[in-house]
């Protein structure tokens, strides 16, 4: 079930995983253009299903930290994650076995395959959450018990940082932020260092499969003419992420952003094409909830994705322009995202939104009337 | 030659350290009580001359970062220090024979004496700038090729941050600072690894001493009812300090002080008791510059210190309050301190000044008609 990922895949899955990204992420294009080097100087990755990974196999996740406004500037050399790695296991006194994402939105889905071409490690098809999150707490690892420390941060400079809180992961967010700050406001990452039975036990399953069926999903309706979101809730369907609903199609008519303590926060507006009708979307990073007319129609931890109108492809907050032709989706997360102790890490509350969250494929069936359906 | 330390010597040394201290590094006072408690629980300090020490002995240096302002607030745990020593202890792989100042001037000249009395350790009669200085590539050490990386920092909740920038001393000052910053802007370290060798050709030695006799040489005055001012110019003739020259004798009439990027920063003026002339002093922890009816009479890395008027003890710039009468001295560095090498880590342009140094006794001398000596 172990299969080989080369660069020829690549296109596909930047586009996907932009999608799961949620607007935030970073923008997976750069992360591309990393893996591409990467597998050009040493060989293609090979991807382990994670019901092969031993139980006893030593996984280290591997990723990039910071703000996505700060990360399609700063461009990395496409070695830090790698001695981010190398740090963590000189720490740990163990190596790794495999290397994994703890995000598989974004350019994080990119960033362990770097690693892995470069260090000769597969890759476990996997992640800790399934789409992109601001915070590194914010894990399924860290709700179903694998604590995020000892971690380790990389710069630019060849320097390294490991931080241990032991099993108090909200404190090594907290630091590792303010090192990622002083490293420029971004910075490569490992941790939640784990064993293959936790995989199993706590992952994600699938995420970077579903990154690459999502994005050829979008690319083969362009090619055939057909729809591309009709071919996106199809993709879905066939997967625990299930729902993929539309929100909203219109123009964007204001964009707020700014990077404020190592993170892009603020709002994106957006008005129907008919004009009677409008969509107010606030980021932290990623897209955190969507409100029309009023009306709350999708918040995290489900996800909230802006398209372009007739590609469907993805738009990262950073993007976001005035004018610009959208629809907007969402779409379902996974049961083992939604359960009461996943929401008190990554539910509406813990972005400060006094909204209860509700399942983006209830709300909107309540709101029918209002949405136009392609 | 090695001595012991005992309990009854610490309230000399935290007078003769804050006087070191320069305005900054932290009220001694604080962790005179943290060492006493200490020595209470296990045994006296044995302390070691660094003549004494062998040449391939392994010295770990430890001391407590951030703004004196905090420290006075955030009061330690005690054992931060220790935890800061094992970590870099477990980084290394690698057992401290031995501890020492990184700064023997304020509260830094306790920590290691914490450090020692808790793990058993001897420690060093020496340090790396013989005073108080407020980043931590400002080291004899650093001037003569010890780098301080790997460090390792300790918070008030059992973390730890091991960060290595190889011999970018700079580069570790900046994110250790923004990793002190969130952890509520003071921690503990532990930095300057360095061979039995490297203590005798790069630091400062016998400044513990130095101290102790200093803090000694001021209660004995006040005992005998002589002038304090005249025993520590006295107890400083004897040794590679050499010089004191009173600057300036007068009131506290305005203090600027505020807490901004993890330092204590601003300005305090004085009015002489005839009214006639005028004292300006800069400070970012530690005093910087005296500025007396517009001449500079004093600069780092010779040491300005605020003394009361009549017991001379020293006042650290927190301490600072409109009205109080006060004896200003000069104090000059030694010889090690006042090399271009040296200058060029923690000379005045360091700091921003715009001014050259040159030594306190040539500056006094030259303005010798303008300064009431006692």
């Amino acid at each position: 079930m172990a299969w080989t990922l080369g660069s020829e895949q690549l296109p596909d899955l930047a586009r996907g995983a932009a999608i799961l990204g949620t607007g935030g992420g970073g923008d997976p294009r750069i992360g591309r253009l990393l893996v591409e080097q990467a597998i050009r100087a040493n060989a293609p990755v090979t991807v382990l299903d994670p019901d092969e990974v031993d139980d006893d196999a030593f996984v280290i996740p591997t990723a990039m930290m910071g703000a996505p406004t700060v990360m399609v500037e700063k461009i990395a050399r496409g070695t830090e994650a790698l001695a981010a790695l190398r740090a963590l296991e000189s720490h740990l006194g163990r190596r790794a076995d495999a290397t994994m994402p703890v995000e598989c939105g974004g350019m994080n889905s990119m960033i362990p395959l770097v690693v892995a071409a470069r260090a000769g490690l597969p890759v476990v098809d996997a992640d800790g959450m399934g789409r992109a999150f601001p915070e590194l707490q914010m894990e399924t690892f860290f709700v179903y018990g694998v604590p995020g420390s000892p971690m380790s941060v990389a710069g630019e400079r060849d320097e390294t940082v490991v931080i241990d809180t032991g099993a108090d992961s909200r404190r090594m967010e907290w630091l590792a932020r303010g090192v990622t700050i002083r490293m420029g406001g971004a910075s490569h990452i490992a941790e939640y260092s784990m064993s293959g039975a936790d995989v199993k036990r706590t992952a994600v399953p699938r995420t970077l499969s579903l990154g690459l069926a999502l994005g050829r999903a979008v690319r083969e309706a362009r090619e055939a003419h057909a729809d591309p979101v009709d071919a996106l809730r199809t993709a879905l369907a066939a997967t625990i992420y299930t729902h993929l609903r539309v929100l909203f199609r219109g123009k964007v008519v204001d964009v707020e952003r700014r990077t404020v303590e190592g993170f892009a926060r603020g709002t994106v507006r957006f008005t129907s094409f008919e004009g009677d009708s409008r969509l107010e979307i606030t980021f932290q990073n990623e897209h955190l909830v969507a409100v029309v007319d009023g009306e709350v129609r999708c918040t995290v931890p489900d996800l909230i994705c802006v398209l372009e109108d007739d590609t469907a492809e993805p738009i990262t907050t950073e993007g976001l322009r005035y004018g610009q032709r959208v629809t907007v989706v969402g779409i379902s997360t996974p049961d083992l995202m939604r359960t009461p102790e996943a929401l008190a890490v990554f539910g509406p509350a813990c972005f400060g939104l006094d909204v209860p969250f509700r399942p983006v494929e209830e709300l909107v069936e309540e709101s029918s009337g209002t949405v136009r359906l392609r």
